[in-house]
């Protein structure tokens, strides 16, 4: 009977739907006011549920940002500081979370995550067990793992999308690259997509081999295979992620009339940050620095939007005939964002909303009172993987995850008492060497630090002016106050609130805090007994 | 003719001899300046090398402080928070290190880690694989490795200094305890060493079954065993740790009077910081603050700290012997101290020098213009795994290893540009529970950070008054001055160097500084080529 009450009062979902973007400007879609070109799919799943309007990704690009949604921690503590690094072998993931609970867990699409080989090595695993295989693929099973951006001469072997591709017909070592990646030029050759002039050129492939189409497809195929069992898809789309070459129709959809302005302000070029100088000089910064160049990509871009809400329309029919929405939380984001011309900047890396604010969307089965809700609270990519496993049933670890479930946001839209008042996004900008040297700092001098507080953003850099925007009276941050002495008192708010983040971050994996919690107790009844007389 | 030049600037040491004690206090060894005790075959080791008056341990209880020292890197890294607590699976340890040089790596004693079979099982390493038992033992081959401390009913089968016990005729389910940690009383019955009123009574068992002479003839045999292999053996004395029982005549070779007076002052009790107070509350601070059961007890552990060296000189004469000295880097320290009443303390887990500021004795080969040299600057335990690859002609991995090789030190005495000028120890009270509910703080609020500059030692606790130490001027850190406000700007700076502190930790153990480095002119080589007009 109190099982029954608690079921009643809190519905708990059986699936998870865990949709993610990659390089998706949440400002690209309608429901979040894009107003040159219309998402009418995403738009409706807002209308089902909550939409977070204060939404940040933990880092400013994919490796760092998805490490954090799939192990629910900062990059502080999950040790993957750019991409391509290697998942340290301490961190748990939410396959291995959600599996315990039950469910078959899956990607469709892209994860980026990098297994540590180094760490299996050294405790003597056998790197095709199927334990192993599932650690080094971060937690997913990897139903149709396809990773991509391939512009080399061949793509992996073993790699699905590519074999899907040449089991249609579409020749060459990488098809993936030569035919959904490119265009074709009047000759017949091939113009890769990785170079920004052929933006315009439809994809040589047909679009329903396209990766949004193909993704979408073997997504469902997921869903179906698994029946009754409950599950949970990671639904990963690689686009609107460079190269930006989009299948016909899409491909010309948008004119460069439709591209909306850039928002930049002539000093963030001329005094600017010296780590934001450093990547406005690298190419991506430079060719959207162009005008010309930018309208002659930004379309491409949004017709790869508009394929990626026409597909996801697809979807949640398949969700609505299988009458799925009543047992699955469905849940729509992306990675971060895209500069495409703001603030003179190409690509990632840095913190503005652009790149950081990313859409969040939360479909909760059972959240009837919420549907179309707007929600504007500050939440983190993190704060997903304990949403999931609460909504399931689950307790969520408190000594490995460092989110907050989303769960009374989304069925109540209650805040939690002292619910945070900033959030953190980090980065590396080592990696990138010509920006490290133009700073003159050495490689292990380059993490930065993001805090965006109610009022203001503040981005800490080693050795470096700290930047800090008004994000009030200044939403489009082209106005940098880092160096603005009437505001040095916020500034050293904010790096006190840095201070205490660090001193609060969640370094003991393999303790929890019940155990901690109950030692001096385990102590006197077992011992040793210390100190006695 | 080269290689023998760069042998005849720099000569490579070809084994490692680390010993460490446990739970041995610094100015209990008379080269360090005990006149109430004589250690000759430590100051003896002393005059041969380097010895360092100001080092420091990364923790002040054994588990943290030895994690640090086996893996290079601070607690806020590798997350063994406390004792028991399993290293977690990102770490690599001297093991790992030094195996890779070529060196057989095991300990003889006490080492305190716990492995991460969380991780195993999550990588589906098979726990009794050789790497995997590797792993779990922290990186040594268990060659005799005696954790101890085992006042229960038995030991764990297996435990090789147990079984030894029992071959010479120790009877019982724990031998170790009832034997070489017990007393007698009248009538034959067992009288613990965990009870502290039994520290005046000899061991049951000989003195040459004891376990400080046991683990010294079990190191020479791994060492006459390894032959003309190189070898590193961590030689790991669980003394002078509780309890406190030395066998005869080490139990009676210094009376109450040769104790020496607590370091204490009235206000460190009465306006002492919470912490402080809750630890002085428990039972090791009660009863070494009685004066009568102090001087009751301190006799014995003298006794066990006598005992020590005189194993340690029969140890140097047979390095002597087998001609050792002139290829083995030989290096004596402590895990931490003892308060054995200061501070109105007993046991350990706080910041004082009688906790963290450890001996440290370094010889190495060929550093024939060292001998007897006293260095003072700032060093830490993490310091020692670099050393060792240095020294053994290895590179440190700067991406894992957080400390400093010594090796410039100890050759020429020559400080590398740019020393550290702080040293960092931290801890966790919040496994005390009494101590925690003193303060009134949660689970997740009871880190202590300790940065000890040249002029100070500033603790910091999280919601609490810091503590902070004119270490000049009050060398026996009598008088906190936390709470100073004359001081106030001494404490921010220090906060502020705690800040940097923690934003340059090691973050990243599956990428090193080299690849970081090497990115952007990798990518440029390979692509992906991202911006590409």
């Amino acid at each position: 009977m109190e099982a029954l009450t608690a079921r009643d009062t809190q519905p708990a979902a059986r699936n998870v739907l865990f949709i993610m973007a990659d390089q998706l400007r949440r400002d690209y879609l309608s429901c979040y006011g894009a107003r040159h070109l219309a998402t009418p799919n995403i738009d409706a799943l807002a209308a089902r549920g909550v939409r977070f309007d204060n939404a940040y990704a933990q880092g400013a690009v994919c490796g760092v940002s998805r490490m954090s949604y799939y192990t629910g921690r900062y990059m502080s503590t999950h040790g993957a500081t750019w991409n391509f690094v290697p998942l340290p072998a301490h961190n748990t993931t939410l396959g291995d979370h959600l599996r315990t609970l039950g469910l078959r867990v899956a990607v469709v699409g892209k994860t980026h995550v990098i297994g540590d080989r180094e760490a299996l090595a050294r405790m003597g695993a056998e790197a095709l067990s199927p334990a192993a295989r599932l650690a080094l693929q971060g937690g997913f099973e990897p139903y149709a793992r396809d990773d991509g951006i391939w512009p080399g001469a061949a793509v992996p072997a073993g790699n699905q999308y590519a074999g899907y591709l040449r089991e249609q017909g579409y020749a060459g070592p990488n098809a993936w690259h030569d035919w959904a990646n490119s265009g074709r030029g009047p000759s017949g050759e091939i113009l890769s997509g990785w170079q920004m002039r052929w933006a315009h050129l439809p994809a040589a492939a047909a679009e329903r081999d396209c990766e949004t189409a193909y993704t979408t497809r073997r997504g469902m195929q997921f869903i179906e295979e698994c029946g009754e069992a409950p599950w949970c898809l990671h639904l990963s789309y690689i686009k609107p992620h460079w190269p930006y070459v989009a299948p016909d129709p899409y491909h010309r959809l948008y004119s460069p009339h439709d591209v909306p302005s850039p928002v930049r302000a002539p000093e963030e070029r001329e005094q600017g940050h010296p780590v934001q100088q450093g990547f406005q000089r690298l190419a991506p910064g430079r060719n959207f620095s162009d005008d010309s160049r930018r309208r002659h990509v930004v379309p491409a871009y949004m017709g790869l939007v508009k394929q990626l809400d026409d597909h996801l329309g697809v979807l949640f029919d398949f969700l609505t005939r299988r009458d799925l929405w009543k047992s699955t939380l469905v849940v729509f984001c992306s990675d971060h964002g895209d500069y495409l011309g703001d603030h003179w900047l190409g690509e990632k890396e840095l913190f503005h909303d652009a790149i950081v604010a990313v859409p969040l969307i939360a479909v909760h089965p059972g959240a009837d009172a919420r549907r179309g809700a707007v929600e504007d609270r500050l939440v983190e990519a993190i704060d997903l993987l304990p949403t999931f496993i609460e909504s399931l049933g689950g307790t969520p670890p408190s000594h490995q995850l460092e989110g907050r479930s989303l769960l009374p946001l989304l069925l109540h839209g209650e805040c939690p008492a002292g619910w945070r008042e900033y959030a953190v996004s980090e980065g590396d900008y080592a990696f990138r060497s010509p920006v490290r040297h133009g700073t003159g700092q050495p490689v292990d001098a380059c993490r930065m630090f993001m805090l965006r507080s109610h009022g203001w953003k503040y981005v800490h850099y080693e050795n470096l002016p700290a930047q800090l925007f008004d994000v009030r009276n200044d939403p489009h941050e082209l106005c940098d106050r880092g160096r603005d002495a009437a505001l040095a008192q916020v500034r050293e708010e904010h790096a006190q609130l840095l201070f205490g983040w660090l001193r609060q971050r969640r370094i003991h994996p393999t303790v929890t805090d019940r155990e901690i919690d109950g030692w001096t107790a385990r102590e006197a009844r077992a011992g040793p007994h210390i100190g006695v007389w």
